[in-house]
């Protein structure tokens, strides 16, 4: 089963696509002063394009009438959002959630490595998305991360399994790799709240 | 004292800038298909422009010539990476090291709330800052986060101090807080290399 986060309109998700190799090559360009100048110009007339009509506040704030769900805006999964790789989430018939992505330029900490935050980012949300469960997310009451090397940048997979579930409060393990092993071990517990979200 | 990730030749900067506005308005936009093709067009030239010369590879991968600090790329203080808020990290005469950054909608998890990785990102980054030398970055080595409630978007700060040193050891804790107190405390391990980056 793939989660939701994946139903927004087609040309929006387009869109977010067109920003996310932008968001590459603005790391990575090495063209003059008059070319960077051209092109922030185009960039700033989609800017202006496109707040023409503008959601106040952010994605999920607001009133649901286009059928978009509210996770399009998520920044791990959401195909809306182009800081998103975007994570697309699988979930196994014996309770493994787990994703595979390819992390460029744009999530470098160390040299060539993924910056641990964004190791911790996709772990906080493969280890959570074992306590989800649909209309009622599930929130972050801890999270430890053991780091046992660099991640290089490229090819990794995560995965998370549930050790135990204790009334409101799921246990979750799980790690990322890449082609060589674990690199990353992550523990957690994720709580969903019986009563309406902070 | 300011951390490098701030002497970007100011073009880049300023196209870096542009590209943050856009991922705004990308995720915010309710404009309707016609007018996302016309700014997608922008966008999808401006990609091309900015691809004419790209460094192979990340950010940090490549010949230092033209004056711009590795941490330009980077996805947390790096003024190239529109990823990056970016965060301006602060180190007072006593140690604690400290930034202030207010988190749109391209950093949400629950509605309205920062995702708690984000979290994670930032308290990675303000902790193991603490350990960070010149020229000798300091890697993670565990992390541990504990979430007190969630975190609005908005305008937040991190801070950072050092528990104790041991070796190449940094003990690091700290939290994030809005205007109303404290929503996740960590605390962390940082190590610096004696070798060669991983």
């Amino acid at each position: 089963m793939v989660d939701c986060g994946d139903r927004a309109p087609a040309v929006y998700e387009a869109l977010a696509g067109s920003v996310r190799r932008l968001i590459d090559v603005t790391i990575r360009t090495e063209v003059d002063a008059a070319v960077v100048a051209a092109a922030k110009a185009h960039i700033d007339c989609a800017v202006e394009q496109l707040s023409e009509v503008l959601t106040p506040g952010s994605f999920a704030v607001r009133e649901v009438v286009d059928g978009q769900p509210v996770a399009s805006g998520n920044v791990a999964i959401g195909v809306r959002n182009p800081v998103a790789p975007p994570l697309v989430i699988h979930r196994d018939a014996d309770g493994v959630v787990w994703t595979e992505v390819t992390l460029g330029a744009a999530y470098e900490g160390p040299p060539g490595h993924v910056h641990g935050g964004v190791c911790a980012l996709i772990l906080d949300h493969v280890l959570g998305a074992t306590a989800h469960q649909p209309g009622r997310p599930a929130y972050t009451g801890t999270l430890s991360l053991r780091y046992l090397r660099g991640t290089p940048l490229g090819p990794v997979r995560a995965r998370a399994h549930v050790d135990r579930i204790d009334g409101a409060k799921t246990f979750a393990a799980g790690h990322i790799a890449d082609s060589e092993g674990i690199t990353v071990t992550a523990e957690g517990v994720f709580i969903i709240p019986t009563r309406a979200p902070r």
